[in-house]
């Protein structure tokens, strides 16, 4: 499975790359530029739910491999998404029971990376992500990931919460770490399990939060707020491994 | 406590840096410079262990503050280190067993304040690094740290094997975090200890791991080789914690 990041540039490209549901990561638009088609860009970048960036043409430039960007350049996804099914598959194939890692709008590229080779490690059988504000797989992320997004499936949803609640169905329960939560050491967390960690700044967010069966914390002894999210991610992961693996 | 990133430009200036043994962290000559100062100041880097960048005059031109840096820049360390026993010092006056987290030349300065952050909140006494290669204490590394680089000592040694082998004579033992391991499950962590944690790519250097005086494998269920270095200290860090807590 190759890993790469390409840009697609000029109006009519990106354009049609949106209308074509093409996984945009990333928008980069000429600062103060406001004709009909980048208007009309702008519009698909807000549907889709894409991150823009105005920068200014030195910027654009720099970034352009063609020389033409016309004041517009997109990254694209240098990854395929897996479906949900597919990672409940997984688990369904190694005979085990299903263990999700779910990220509520991480945005750091190297804290999703390193999750889902920590995903990867800790035996979880996938990773779920949403569509709006989070990264996406980028070359940044496909680099961090150190080879596991060639084995960890990642699907990318558009509604987290609504995911959650389909997965309730099919038997999953769900963790949150959270400052306010009950010590991670005292919940039991082994059986079919959605581990959910929260935006770098924000933690989980409160619709989300609301869909967790429980909230688990872990100690601290510190003076400062809380982990960096792959290591709380880490540090969770592998609190559910040890009760797995009945240590 | 500031925590700023400053750099000295120009040739006498980082001559004089290094002859008043200032943290220097980074280097930034320009490529094919070769007069008899910009040598000196190779040799001064060399005798220091200072990471040498060899750049382009764009490069240069846009880290200058001053727009006189004559070919060179240094960036100095944006805070003071400790000594390691101050570290001993703070776990006598919290009247707990030492916990110490000792880093064998990681690299990346988004780790190194990753990890940071993890030891203040692990309960952590202070963290180790070696002078040579690894990264210092930068203003990437304080910014990372989530301020925990103002409650956490960081000691710089030369040797990080013959400081071990000293803070042995204090009690403390160590633990390094290597593949061949005992399953750190396995292990008893609680009493004064000092925790190892490798380079990014060639894991814990051979020297260092003889001194340690126990092998600590995290269970690694998928496909690929490792952690993230600072996901693995978390790990790790924590189940220290968990031990200490008796849980």
């Amino acid at each position: 499975m190759g890993v790469t990041e390409s840009v697609i540039e000029g109006r009519n490209a990106v354009i049609e790359a949106f209308r074509a549901a093409k996984t945009i990561d990333k928008l980069y638009i000429l600062d103060g530029c406001q004709d009909g088609p980048m208007m009309t860009i702008r519009r698909e970048a807000k549907k889709a739910g894409t991150l823009v960036r105005y920068v200014d043409r030195e910027r654009l430039d720099q970034m352009s491999q063609t020389g033409k960007h016309q004041g517009v350049i997109a990254t694209v996804a240098a990854y395929e998404y897996a479906e949900v099914e597919d990672i409940l598959a997984a688990a369904r194939t190694r005979n085990e029971e299903p263990f999700l890692v779910l990220l509520d709008n991480i945005e750091d590229p190297h804290n999703l990376g390193a999750i889902i080779r920590t995903a990867n490690l800790a035996g979880a059988h996938g990773v779920i992500i949403p569509k709006n504000r989070a990264v996406g797989l980028t070359a940044t992320v496909a680099r961090t990931s150190a080879g596991a997004l060639h084995y960890t499936p990642v699907a990318r949803v558009t509604n987290l919460a609504k995911t959650m609640e389909d997965l309730k169905k099919e038997g999953l329960w769900f963790v949150c770490a959270d400052m306010d939560g009950t010590s991670m050491y005292d919940l039991n967390l082994t059986g079919a399990i959605g581990l959910v960690i929260g935006n770098e700044g924000e933690g989980v967010g409160r619709l989300v939060k609301e869909k967790c069966d429980y909230v688990a914390s872990i100690p601290m002894k510190g003076n400062i707020d809380s982990l960096n999210a792959s290591v709380a991610a880490g540090v969770m992961a592998y609190e559910i491994v040890r009760q797995r693996l009945g240590k």
